[in-house]
């Protein structure tokens, strides 16, 4: 018996997180890159960009894109602005989209939770494609409920902004959902250099160490009676993220919801 | 409404174990101390034994020990002879065993595993009780899923004898069990000098570092796509047992089955 | 040829830090217990302490223990007021000290090196005896010459008051002294929770973890260009604390000026 | 006071490690690029070479590229063969050669010893430049003399095919050459599976870890007394060996003797 392959449209191929999907596609036997959703190069090949290989067409309109090729599944690394309207349009023309754009709104999943009822097909739409770091996070929790003390490192180059980081912050909110808020440390404990104990979310400490060479690292410490229990997650390049996107597909050709988050597929 | 408590019988209470059983039974409200079995002191009260502060009778019977204190739950820390002839008289009595001893074989299982059925009372037998080494395995053979490639570095005091240590090897085969064999690194990899790349369990590479001052650490490294998952547990001394006795208790009380290994009442 | 044993004196036997430097002293062939000052016991032997077995006598006038004893090296693990009184005294009598106290001043160690010279005798004042430590602090010293971006996370049970730890801010110190003050990080980075980037040490950052089971930890990190180097110390118990003392009361032997802090004899 | 600049002349530019140190020439304000010796393209300019901006010429003829250019300093990262042609006619020519190759026998080195001598300029061959892993190299051979007992786990892509690495061997070599023998471990230790005590090398344990994902890591573990002490270097990218490619240059201006090995220029 032969497989079908499951067909597949990318929208931000250019990107660089776009040209991984596209290499990944190209790299999966049972997945066939079927067009490119682009707002400019509309009528070229893929082909005629720099960098790409694949001759399918670059489509300035989704819709006619969905029409021509008849995918199964739009991956979509664009902006939350573009990427918002892209999963609406796909869930509507019967095609499941698997999304790594962030700013979606409560009542945006909810109408799109709906969408997916009323063409019972799966949709996915991930923050974070590092199964790693989803492995990280969830395995944090779990933790959590045997473990009542808890700090976070993470670690990244230099050029980075904010402090702590976006990943942090998730696992610090993991972790809260699942236990009773706990101050930690020893009640009369003192900075002696202010900043020392790092930043407070609901009791739990984060710490947000910046240097140059470090890429994106994030240690879990769990302590108590005796022990103590790490879970780390060292993501050295962007590569780190297609495993996550090659899972996001295989899943979302299985499943008739809306899936918000790669850890609700991680069994 | 007033909780009643859970009354414990301790047997093997002045192994080392045993004596951070008894400290854990004291330190925790809802458990009581009722009785302590024991081949040597039949009759004395647990207290004439130095290090001890507990007023409750010393009984080499074990029957009469049950008889007369009329425990919820035997907890056995004696040898693995003695602790299967334990386990099966408590479940004949009524009396819910949680066992730390190894060497139960699979017919041992089946027959006890018949009499919590008839007696409709739970038992755990656990032959390691760190609940930071459990969720270490546990979330291993999660992890393997979605990382086909592992190695296990488990790093021991000198005084060491075996390698790699029972946890090292126990990771290997959870892991194992979930994967198909795979043969890791590179298919012309060569060691210029014997050993460096570990012992091999089905595909998986284990190393076991043995240095005076280190006491008992493991780590699971998984590797794939740009980046690394790392689980650690590092066990500083035998307190670390104790979290997981104080489970099991917990657990046994509402259980009606066997159940063999913490790793199977941890969600 | 036999080797003269180093006959000792020890004052502060009966604390935690006397008695491993009395098991020490007791499993190194070529040191011998002479004599014991305390502030109670005068008279007795040492043996009639419990946990105890050196037939040698305790002095509370540690002029006299000096007189009857005839001590080569006197081994100080009191407090600061009494450690300086009984440095003094030591050179004054040609006993050559290794002090386990802080809390001396400029002009005390002023004083004492006057003496040293004048007695032609060496001393050793060390606040912290754990070898690993030392080197971890010295060798951040030598590598802060190379990488201009460092942080130190120092890790500790929860029962620890201040942060950051004195080992933590020492090494801090001691980078800062060896490299221009760099404020590192990103010049626009802000905190989203506060606290999150540590404290600040002349632009070294410092996080303090705190949490049970940990004992003593200590990781100093450097980064730039594409790498990073890692030192780390982990303290398990007090018996980490005597190689230190074992190398002072050999060194003090040969030495015959004033050492202050153990890094000036690591070569 | 004006300083002048470093004339540099690199051979080996087209390579990996050629590239990079152009672009660590071009970003050094006080070192400049005056020349080019490749087999390929004499006569062009280096910016007729896709992927290089500098207007300076490409020669065949070393010979003739020192008599055009009058460099300082040679940087040479082609093949062992031709690197050690090169170091040789540098030397003759009274330009300061900075090799980053291998294969030079002890009578190679004995002749460019001489060569330095007679020309009163320094030289430097280092076969690694990573300035990290030398720090973690020579502060492992400081660590050895206070702690007996070390063991190397070198952890790398699972696309390398030698086990243990070199660096990992050269660490061991370093440390055997400062401490006596030892077997270290527990006498009567023993292997359930072959090969989980890791390659022995005078005593000492290696661990060779090899996993997709990874780049190139290693750590050093001393243990004793209750502590343990460990150095870790992670190379990310090949960026990491710039620094020590311009330290090398800075310090050959300066020296005048051949320096063997990056690590004898650390202080």
């Amino acid at each position: 018996m032969m497989m079908e392959k499951v067909k597949i449209v990318i929208a931000g191929a250019r990107g660089r997180m776009g040209t991984e999907a596209v290499n990944l596609v190209n790299e999966t036997e049972q997945f066939e890159l079927v067009g490119v959703v682009d707002h400019k190069h509309d009528g070229k090949l893929l082909s005629e960009i720099e960098g790409f290989h694949n001759d399918v067409r670059i489509y300035s309109d989704i819709k006619k894109c969905f029409f021509e090729t008849n995918p199964d599944v739009l991956i979509d690394l664009t902006t939350p602005e573009v990427g918002k309207v892209h999963t609406k349009i796909a869930l509507e023309n019967g095609v499941r989209p698997v999304v790594g754009t962030t700013g979606f709104s409560d009542s945006d999943l909810k109408e799109l939770e709906k969408l997916t009822e009323e063409k019972g097909i799966g949709a996915i739409i991930a923050p974070n494609f590092a199964i790693g770091a989803i492995l990280m996070m969830k395995f944090s929790q779990m933790a959590a409920k045997y473990f009542q003390d808890v700090e976070i490192i993470e670690l990244h180059h230099d050029q980075k902004l904010d402090a702590p980081s976006g990943t942090g912050i998730k696992t610090a909110e993991m972790i809260a959902s699942v236990r009773e808020e706990k101050k930690q440390g020893h009640p009369n404990e003192k900075e002696i250099l202010a900043g020392a104990r790092g930043a407070d979310y609901e009791g739990i400490r984060l710490h947000s160490v910046r240097l140059p060479g470090l890429i994106a690292h994030q240690e879990v410490l769990f302590g108590g009676n005796g022990q103590s229990l790490t879970i780390r997650h060292d993501s050295y390049n962007r590569v780190s993220f297609m495993s996550g996107v090659k899972l996001a597909v295989e899943t979302v050709m299985k499943a008739n919801v809306l899936v918000y988050g790669l850890e609700n597929i991680i069994e």
